[in-house]
């Protein structure tokens, strides 16, 4: 339900007065208080985190580490009951097992990943109070495919379709394979999570079952763009199998196909502040399903101890 | 028309047998001859040709050179006869000039630079003899425009729709704008022109139609282009307006979508020696229009040298 004097207003009417870009005022580092001095990040880092709106974190685990993950694609890809959910997506052509949400809930070696001492400690040095997990998945994209992704700021669809109130989210994407200049990576523009873009169309029914496989509502116009890339730049940061990437969950990043024959897998995992937990959605009729938007599991985080070659 | 004891075949039946990825017999540098010796390119230059199949010059020309070229589009768009021309290909949403061919016809700004001593005398030292243009054209894209092609060689389309024998052709490729990561720039794969990939699907009539919009003829099939890639990698060289690529025309080549707001316009011409002039089609049933593969005016190009500047 659109609700009025909506702080972040979006998927506009196509009659209604444009609104444009606007600078937010939620903080970016949320620790003004002791999360701030309790975590891996140092000042430097925090700094560059505020102004970039990301931290990228190269070769940050080993990539052996990262062996399990497939192991565990591979055995969902022998389960029918997992294949016929809705929170697996296949590839329509093979079969094969392309994204499965909430992974975080199905798999052990991923929820300990999400409690990680050093990813929960920066994280919730950013975000300034304990965090839960918003929604999580493993993405696995063969060469020559990969249909990459437009512009977009995650917080304005969690806003929109979820009801995430405030701009209070770190996204982690952890790479499961080489990240490279042909093997479509993350793009992002930094300092864009600086600005609210509103965006024009408003949200049909049932939205996500079509957002899942393209992105065509919540896409800022092309002046937006230009004025934010101009300003910032773009970057899409390479690296080996472990490399680790957190970015604000309002910065605009994107993604280009995939034209090698390499392939390019991650995890992808959002963290919500539990002081920022869902409302009704502010510019849709009805809640997505949990696996998109967490209601349900919301409790606090603990860190997890047992990686110890990670610790 | 089909040949029998084709050299080079492809537009393969998908009923007939596959025809494995071959070895090239033609030569890559073929002036074993006078012409070797009198030219810019000195023996490590040749070298790096023959293995790579391509050429980089960054900065070739000053970037101020190449405002002339947006002047005269711009005196093109507002030519209403031009427009209504086949050669002319126009958005179809904004009709602005997207592509115009056959441009060093119609400029004598384009016709001067093909005859450059510069370039001419480098194109002559790789084909080992007297040359003539098969194909020009400039190709004007927006930011956030350009739809990027998929791998292909361009040897397979002037082979099977253009009648051209041997491999024996050069392609100039002049950055009118500045080329970096995020605007789709050219993607090479490294030695791939050392092999012939035969590629399936018949072509049919008019093909050129839809194949200037999008290629889907001539395409190689994954393992041979994972092969080729796994085998020399990819390249995407960088460069401000000015740079200049040349490749044989042999080599794979592609070009992502341009992800950024920035333009990304260049000069394309291909010289063809004299010696390996256009026959009937190999595998299609008529020719294309002259404007993409020449066969009037083929005679022997003469250096140009009024561009005091470029001397």
């Amino acid at each position: 339900m659109k609700q009025s004097n909506d702080a972040f207003p979006s998927r506009l009417k196509e009659s209604e007065d444009r609104v444009e870009p606007f600078i937010r005022t939620d903080p970016v580092v949320h620790s003004g208080n002791e999360y701030r001095w309790h975590g891996p990040l140092d000042e430097v880092a925090l700094s560059k985190y505020e102004r970039d709106g990301f931290l990228w974190f190269k070769g940050f685990f080993n990539q052996e580490r990262m062996a399990p993950f497939f192991d565990e694609l591979r055995e969902m890809s022998q389960d029918k009951e997992m294949l016929a959910s809705d929170q697996v997506i296949q590839d329509p052509n093979t079969g094969d097992i392309r994204s499965v949400f909430a992974m975080h809930e199905l798999s052990d070696h991923f929820s300990r990943l999400t409690r990680d001492p050093r990813i929960l400690g920066m994280v919730r040095q950013l975000l300034g109070s304990e965090v839960y997990i918003h929604q999580s998945r493993i993405n696995d994209k063969l060469g020559f495919e990969g249909s990459g992704f437009y512009w977009h700021s995650d917080f304005e669809t969690w806003h929109s379709e979820d009801g995430m109130p405030r701009m209070r989210s770190v996204s982690a994407s952890l790479m499961l394979t080489d990240n490279n200049e042909f093997n479509g990576p993350l793009m992002l523009i930094p300092g864009s999570h600086h600005y609210f873009i509103p965006c024009v169309g408003e949200t049909p029914d049932l939205n996500w079952q079509e957002s899942l496989k393209a992105q065509r509502l919540g896409v800022p116009d092309q002046k937006a763009l230009a004025m934010m890339a101009n300003r910032g730049g773009i970057q899409a940061p390479k690296g080996p199998a472990g490399s680790l990437m957190l970015f604000e969950g309002n910065t605009l990043h994107a993604s280009n196909l995939n034209m090698s024959p390499w392939p390019r897998s991650n995890l992808f995992f959002v963290y919500n502040s539990v002081d920022n937990l869902l409302k009704e959605p502010y510019a849709a009729k009805s809640e997505r399903p949990d696996f998109l938007g967490a209601r349900k599991n919301t409790a606090p985080l603990t860190m997890h101890d047992d990686f110890p070659e990670l610790a």
